[in-house]
Formats: C-alpha cells, sequence, structure tokens
C-alpha cells in the first residue's frame, strides 16, 4: 500500500514550504543588534537614517512586513505593502497578525486592480518624500507585478488589465510579459528605484523565477532593465496582439520607442548608485530541507535540479524515467531514494477543464507509472495555489490510473481536458495546504522503494 | 573553447554504439562448443536437431546474421533476412561480408516496400517446410516491422504502406503503431511462431524499445500479442484516421473486430511451447560503456536513465536544467560530470524543415545551454540515423546560439519549423556515423566542466 508513501512526501513537500516560510526567510536575512543591522551578511547603520520606510509587493507581502516589523517596529517612520487578496490561509501557515507600523493592502492577481493601482500610487507618495537620508526597505515577492500596477499615462488600469490578460492568453513567456509590463509602468523595471532616489534603497527578494534574474521578479521595480520600449512593441507584434493592443498601450509604445518618453533606467544610472538588492530566499532552500527530511524519514535524497522548466505533461515522463531507473536499476541514487526537483512548468491550454501546472504534471506522471508498485509521485506549488485552482497540486502512484479507471474516469480525457483538478479531487489525491504565504515555485518529490515492502 | 569537450562527448558516444555493435553482441550471447550451443546462459543441444534455419528482420540483421554463420555455419541449412537498404556504412562500422549460409535482403524503413513483402513471403515459405525436429533461429531487431512485411488479405502492400504513413505522420506513439500493423499482418503479433509450429524458435532479440517490450520490438512475431483487431480500429478512431485509412484495412479490421478473422496468438497459444525469446541487446549496455568510458576520460559518469521519453524540444530543458543544477551546485554529480541519458523521444511535426529526434533535441538544448559555459550536450541515435536524416544527431554548447545568429540564423524559427537539420548542418555541428548495423534507441551525453577552463 502506497497511502504510507504518499503521506511521507507530504511530509516531505511540507518541510520544504516550512523552510520557505516569508516570515523565516525575512528574520534568518535580517539581524539587528542596536542601531546595526546586518542584512544578509552586509552591516547597515540605522543611526544615520532619518527615516526607515518599508514597502513592498507580491504574494508573500504580508508575511515578510510582518517579520520585519518585529525586528525593526520602533524604528519604521511609515510603511505599506501590497499583498494578495486572501485565499483562506491554512492552519500550519497562520494568518499574518495585524501591524502597528506597516499597512498591509490587498489586490488582484495576476490581472492587476483598482488595488494594485492604489497600492502603488501611496508607495510612489511614501517614497517620493524620502531624501539621502532616509531608508527605504522594499519587500519583493512573486506576483509583486500584478499586485504593483501603475499605468504610465495615458495608459489608463483597464488598458492594462486587457494587455495583461492577451499577453496571459497567448501563453507568452513571463520574460516577455515582463518586458511589456515594464514599459507600461511607473513602477516596475527600475522605476521604483528611481523614484526613491536620492533615498537608499535596499530591497529583499524572494524569488519565484528559475535562476533568480532580479530584472525578472516582480517585474524588477528597484533593478536596471535591459529591456527596451522598442523589445516591447516587437513582442507584441511577434505575438500579433499589436492590432489587438488598446490605443493608450500603443501610442505609449511608439512614443517611448521614438525617444519622446524615457526609457526605463539602464545599467549605470545613478539612481542605484543608493540601491542594493538582496535575494533572501529561493526554490532551493526548500529542496534543501526537503533533502534533510526524506533523510531522516530514511530515503537517500537526491536533488536533481532547482530550475526546472518546460511543457508539464512532458517533463512528467522524464521524471518518471528517472523514478524507473532507481526502480529497475539502484541508479542514479538506490533504493529508498527520494528524488527531489524544483522550478516552474507550463501547461499550453487546449482544454476547457480545472487544472494547474502541477496536477497537470501529476496526472501525466500517473500514466506513465501506472503499474509499477513502490512509486509515489507529488508535484505542488510552495504558495498553496496551482493555476486558477485551490489546490497546491496533487499526488499519484502506481495505482491511480487503475483506481481511476474503476471510477468511471478516464486518465487520458482528463488530460486531453487539461482537467487535472477534477481528475485528483475525484481521487481525493490532490494536495491542499491553503494559502502558505511564501512563493518560491514548485516542488516535486518522487519516493521509489524497492519492489515488495508491507 | 568547448571543441574539446565535443570530442570527447562523442567520443563517448562512440562507446556506446561500439558496445552495442550488433555482431559483438550475438558473439557475446551465443557460444558453441560442437552440438552444445549456449544462448544467453541456456544450453541448447544442435544433435537433436535435424536442420538449423536462420531468419530475421531488422535494422541490425545482416551484422547479426553474419556472427551467427561465423558461430553455426557448418549446421545452417538454410538462411534468410531481411535488413534496411544500406545507407553508406561508416568507416568504423565496418560493411557486413558477404555470407555463405544467409541470405541478406534489403528492404525499405520506415515505409515497407516490395523487398519487405517478397522478403517476408520466403521466410514464411523457408519455416513452412520446417518440421518438430527443425531448430529456427530468428534475429529480431528494430525497424523489423517495416522490414518483415506480409498484409493480411484483402490488404495490399499500397494499403498497408498508406496506414503506416498516417500513423508516422500523426505522431502516434510505437505501440499505437504496432497495434495497427499487427493486425495487418501475416508474421507480426506472434504470427511468425505460429508459422514455424511445431518446429522450435529461438528469438535473439536486440531491443529498441523503451522497456524491452517483446511484443512490441519489431512488432512481436514471435510472442504472443496482448493487443486485439478492436483496438486497432480504436486507436485509428482516436487519431481521427479511420475515414482516411484504405477499404482493405478497414474491412480487415472490422471483420477481425467481429470475429470472422481469428485474431493474433494470445499468451497460451499451443505455437508458443516451442518459442522461445531471449533480449541480446538493449540501451543500457551502451550506457554502461559510455559510463566507463567517460570514467576513462576523467568525468565523474552518472547514469539518469534508459528509458527517456516524451516530446524532444520539452525533455531538452529538463536535461539542461540537471546540467545546470551540476554547473552551479555540483549535483546530483560534481564536475567535471558526465550526465548520460538513453531512450526514444518523439516529435510533434509542425514544420516542413529537416530534422529528426536527436537534432530537435540538440536544437532545444542549445536555446536552454545559451550562454552557460563549459557545458556540451549531444544527442545521437544509435543506429546512426535520426529521423528521415542521414545524420545520427547532433551536438551543441553555450555558444551555438550566437554562433548561428551570427550566421544569420534564428534558432528559434529553425525549431518552430522543425528545420533542425538544416540548423546543425549550417553550423558543422551534426553527429555522423554512417549506418552502424545496430539500434538501441538514443544516446544524450552531456559533459559539465567547471566554470573557467582552458
Amino acid at each position: 500500500m502506497s497511502e504510507f508513501l504518499k503521506t511521507q512526501a507530504l511530509d516531505i513537500f511540507r518541510a520544504a514550504v516550512r523552510a520557505c516560510d516569508a516570515g523565516n526567510l525575512v528574520r534568518q536575512a535580517l539581524r539587528r543588534n542596536g542601531e546595526i543591522l546586518t542584512i544578509a551578511g552586509k552591516e547597515v547603520s540605522l543611526a544615520g537614517s532619518r527615516r526607515v520606510i518599508v514597502i513592498g509587493a507580491g504574494k508573500a507581502s504580508a508575511r515578510m512586513a510582518a517579520a520585519v516589523e518585529e525586528i525593526l517596529g520602533d524604528r519604521i517612520a511609515a510603511g505599506l505593502v501590497v499583498g494578495k487578496k486572501s485565499q483562506p490561509p491554512s492552519t500550519e501557515h497562520r494568518a499574518s497578525p495585524a501591524l502597528q507600523k506597516i499597512q498591509v493592502m490587498e489586490a488582484s492577481h495576476p490581472v492587476p486592480d483598482e488595488g494594485s493601482l492604489l497600492g502603488s500610487l501611496r508607495i510612489l507618495d511614501l517614497i517620493s518624500s524620502a531624501t539621502d537620508r532616509d531608508l527605504i526597505l522594499c519587500l519583493i515577492s512573486g506576483g509583486g507585478s500584478a499586485l504593483l500596477a501603475s499605468p504610465m499615462p495615458p495608459v489608463t488600469l483597464e488598458e492594462k488589465q486587457e494587455v495583461t490578460r492577451l499577453l496571459l492568453k497567448s501563453g507568452a513567456p513571463i520574460q516577455d510579459l515582463n518586458t511589456v509590463r515594464k514599459h507600461l509602468s511607473q513602477v516596475k523595471g527600475g522605476r521604483l528605484a528611481q523614484a526613491a532616489f536620492p533615498a537608499r534603497i535596499l530591497t529583499l527578494v524572494i524569488s519565484d523565477v528559475v535562476g533568480d534574474p532580479l530584472d525578472v521578479i516582480a517585474s524588477g521595480p528597484t533593478v536596471p532593465d535591459p529591456t527596451t520600449y522598442g523589445e516591447a512593441r516587437r513582442i507584441l507584434a511577434g505575438l500579433d496582439l499589436w492590432e489587438e493592443c488598446p490605443p493608450g498601450v500603443r501610442e505609449l509604445l511608439t512614443r517611448g520607442e521614438s525617444g519622446e518618453i524615457p526609457e526605463t533606467p539602464k545599467p549605470g544610472d545613478p539612481c542605484f548608485e543608493r540601491a542594493e538588492t538582496f535575494v533572501i530566499g529561493h526554490n532551493r532552500i526548500g529542496l534543501e530541507a526537503a533533502a534533510q527530511r526524506a533523510a531522516a524519514l530514511g530515503y537517500h535524497p537526491l536533488v536533481l535540479s532547482a530550475e526546472l522548466v518546460g511543457e508539464a505533461r512532458e517533463v512528467a515522463k522524464v521524471l518518471a524515467a528517472v523514478a524507473g531507473e532507481v526502480k529497475k536499476r539502484n541508479r542514479p541514487v538506490s533504493v529508498p531514494a527520494c528524488l527531489l526537483w524544483g522550478g516552474e512548468t507550463t501547461v499550453t491550454v487546449r482544454g476547457k477543464g480545472r487544472g494547474g501546472r502541477n496536477q497537470e504534471m501529476a496526472l501525466a506522471a500517473a500514466l506513465e507509472l501506472s503499474g509499477t508498485d513502490g512509486i509515489v509521485f507529488l508535484s505542488a506549488s510552495s504558495d498553496g495555489e496551482d493555476g486558477p485552482t485551490e489546490a497546491a497540486g496533487a499526488l499519484c502512484d502506481g495505482e491511480t490510473v487503475d483506481r481511476a479507471r474503476g471510477l468511471g474516469l478516464d486518465p487520458l480525457r482528463y488530460l486531453e481536458e487539461n482537467d487535472s483538478g477534477s481528475f485528483f479531487s475525484a481521487l481525493g489525491d490532490l494536495v491542499q495546504t491553503g494559502s502558505t504565504g511564501t512563493n518560491v515555485m514548485d516542488f516535486q518529490v518522487l519516493l521509489i522503494q524497492s519492489g515488495f515492502w508491507a
């Protein structure tokens, strides 16, 4: 029976998420000794700072802000962060406490709303008063692109929403989405650092992007932007979306490309002399914790990659192939084994079902593993949300396909319809965590036991 | 410069192919001591056999037959094997010597031709005269499905060619292709064993299918067939090909499903009491040799799987992600590392270009690895033919994309057009071996060196 293995896979996944708890990450990165603050090993004197202002955006905003207030509460003059409109939080990942100094606003994700707009304007207002004697702490996590939305005139919020929807629907890679968004914004692509100048701005980042590229995470509000208006226009044209674009968007990008509107700040821009960024959280921290937990449970852990990308259903085949090799040949690691992967895959939506990249990967894996014994596969998102569903992901094993057929479900059909959510819901094999308050992409846990075991 | 790494990757790939040389595999599996023959450890007395007849089909036929004749020449009464119409053989893999006892015919692959038909009829003729005192040695390797083609009336060769083309074009998995082919044939799906009965038939197999399923390799001419006429019809219907199918094919499958024509022989059929099968070669033998060669060159080898499947361009991303982890974190193995994969991926053809699954995987890998240093990726087929091209595969590294752009080639465009062959031909990075005379699927070799090296 693999119910026991499933419980252990969940346990290992939870250890990964716990290690990436946004509050823990902030507390580990940020140490204070009186007026001396240490950020990821670097000392910053608070004595020289007249005011400390905290700003930020992302799915982990609230928990990051709470930890910062815990550490720096007495020194914070003002603060505002924008988080995602809340899912019910899990019991394990308790709701953030009410804060005294930092206001937490909520906005919509992945398409920005009025909350995103209001939050961004208030943040711009807060930092516009900062001088070279002030210190700004900027807390950035995944989702910040949508949660911080301040369209550059003449673009309206509706127009920005519309172009975001067009790009999401086209399946454009996140890099392309961000190149466009950065050039429609008053805060993205380094423009927040520009607005903060001459104040000193220190950014703490929890990365939700493969390879942790600072200019991509939350559209890099405080780092130089290597992309241009011309590129943004060409991306839309290349996806055949230019004609569909709202008029304000076309006007802004055209004027930007002609040089009429200043570019986003580029590397070397003076505003970055006062800006520093620290990545305090990323997927690998979770993988390390998962490996430790797996070892404690008696497995031989092996981390394969923290940068897993690709079409979820195809990626599943490769992960299953490695699990099969472990099972048959005790390599690349011997049983009992725990193979660990992290990253973020994609789904090309063709059907009308309900699901997310993790659930879809688990469904494809179920088909690959069908009939095997002693292999369990888990794929789930660290933020507790897998695509537009309320589950974090799903679990499967060699019996999943047979169990489904026993219930009259055709797994291939569900895969064709991108309906992995309904599939695993019927089987009771969803991974559900509620909102975890962090966001370091996804984890895959594969447990492989020897042939016959109780 | 990674030219040196490329040379080493090729060297390691060649070691894998050499270890799977069909002649070597036969000589290792088949030992003779006078009238005692040992096949993969099992003793067979030739004294009790009136006549020894050698038959077979597959890309490795000629070389397998040559080795069998070397060992058993004086005892062979008659023999005929069907091989693939020859590509120029490589200098390394020399042409097969002319044989005295076993006739080697040539036919077309992957779509059968008159040669396939004639060969099959002659084989059926040879074995129809065999009695329970005769011993038949059957030499099977990949490609045998196309090379052994004897359509069951009323299906004509043209009709069988047509349905094969339709299935190949649809990107149907090999299992589905074979289920259909088995039910249109007088030799596949165990029907050759049926024809040979009551003679004893020993089959030596070189596997070109993931997991070595005997009923799939060369469409399992001498093993029980678990599939049915009904399944064959449903596969064609499921791919929306039923209406396009030639009338003879539809007639045969419909009559078969209704029970009017006997099914292929199923497990337990008496004809299999006199039949035994030995897998004498498979992809893992190549991987072991590659790992040994890599170690001799100073790399830490790690075999990840011998069962790699999936869409080539997506699989490339996962392989590149593991290479990236090695490069950045010295795991799952430390640099200098050699990651080894085997298996057979697929390509969903959308463009009009020239290429194969290995070249396409290398092109997708080039995009993933672009800008990295000290990583080389090779993907190539053990039989020397990657899809319908004359190359075995291709090589890439972190400079491939830049080099291509320097030549005015847009890698993304070539990938969209499935034109990896033209791409790597222009760059001079094709892997070309000529016909190797064996067929154990594909190998991927990834070499990863530390950051800065000469």
